[in-house]
């Protein structure tokens, strides 16, 4: 069937250990940094787990940014995913491109092409306003490379209203599959067209809002937008 | 700064109950199922989260599909996600589309247009051949509607070799942002263009597998690829 992640949990760097060793299709998988950086910095958002009351898990979607070797979310301190991440708890964040739909001639070999990032630790809040600081510009330039050059920064009420988190990218690994479906020998002359879908999240054009009395141009944020989204640090 | 989910978890309908309630930004929550149905088949993937050894939680992007009642996820046995899941234990699945950027005077009310469900519930394995069999053609047209007309479905030992799970669409919600930025009035006359970037998930020109020698058309999956992905039992 249509296999996406054979479900490979991350890794600490740089050997196999027992929540780290790529087990299903080992040949998908990666603890290059480079290329854990590459897809973290690439994906627009990421899903964040951890436990809530009695053991509950939650995924839910954030912004996230990479400054270096640590990961920053951040959201309201009403937030209650917030908070429990900021009480300093196990978690797991995953970022994933997809990359296309691989249609094989049985529906057994179908799959995706994908891209994913797997970051386990414990996060901490974030209190030196610097570090803060350097988050908010990290995340911003995350969510459009430039754009923290243009838009006003956040006055130190707002840097107080937000509650940033950490998580060092140390025992993370990746997982990706590239290239055409794999059919079994047998199905080769079956008369299905096989192949590969390829999906890009792309950019429309621009919506001004609406009490936009200036006439501004629209700026090199939002005109150079593209899969390249700021990263810092390296 | 850039708020995409503040966080709810989700609800059993039709009230609010502690895990259920929308607390942050409620404008953007919804119990209604006809919402939270159209969010989950148009999402390509979902991401999957459920505590393994101690207490860790694991966050998967994994293929799902709906089928009346039930989200179906799939995997090989051999995996220690689906495993895990197929132990019956508690689990999130949460599907996200991401419809723009959101770009504002001010960093601080940066945000995203979003649609995403949460799904909380315990996942069970599904035993029973035929549901087995309905699951993995829901799966199929889940990646492209039309496409379990096209491929060869799996055989009984294919479907021996896959193990699928299954959780109710019960304690479900919804949560979304659509719209332009909202600023704070002291900002509106700042000179930054504000507006919203749109985004898409598109699919490009299809890829024949190089060992494709007959000469087969583009099949309908694919040339009527698009978001309003297969959907089974309303």
């Amino acid at each position: 069937m249509t296999k996406l992640w054979n479900a490979t949990p991350a890794g600490e760097p740089p050997g196999p250990t027992a929540r780290t060793e790529l087990r299903r299709h080992p040949e998908r998988g990666s603890h290059d940094r480079a290329v854990i950086d590459a897809i973290l910095d690439e994906a627009p958002i990421c899903h964040v787990g951890f436990a809530g009351p009695g053991g509950q898990p939650y995924v839910v979607p954030t912004i996230h940014a990479r400054v270096g070797d640590v990961l920053y979310l951040h959201g309201s301190p009403a937030s209650r995913a917030l908070r429990t991440l900021g009480a300093g708890v196990p978690a797991c964040v995953t970022a994933t491109i997809l990359d296309g739909l691989v249609l094989a001639r049985s529906a057994f070999n179908h799959s995706m092409n994908y891209r994913s990032v797997m970051v386990l630790g414990t996060m901490t809040p974030v209190e030196d306003p610097a570090e803060k600081d350097a988050a908010f510009r990290a995340i911003v330039e995350h969510v459009a490379a430039g754009r923290s050059l243009e838009a006003r920064m956040p006055s130190p009420e707002e840097s107080r209203k937000t509650l940033v988190v950490r998580i060092p990218v140390e025992e993370a690994s990746a997982k990706l599959r590239t290239g055409p479906p794999k059919d079994d020998p047998e199905d080769m002359a079956l008369p299905v067209w096989a192949g590969v879908l390829p999906l890009r999240l792309v950019a429309l054009a621009p919506e001004p809002d609406p009490s936009l009395d200036l006439p501004l141009p629209v700026p090199p944020s939002v005109l150079g937008y593209g899969p390249a989204r700021g990263s810092v640090g390296g």
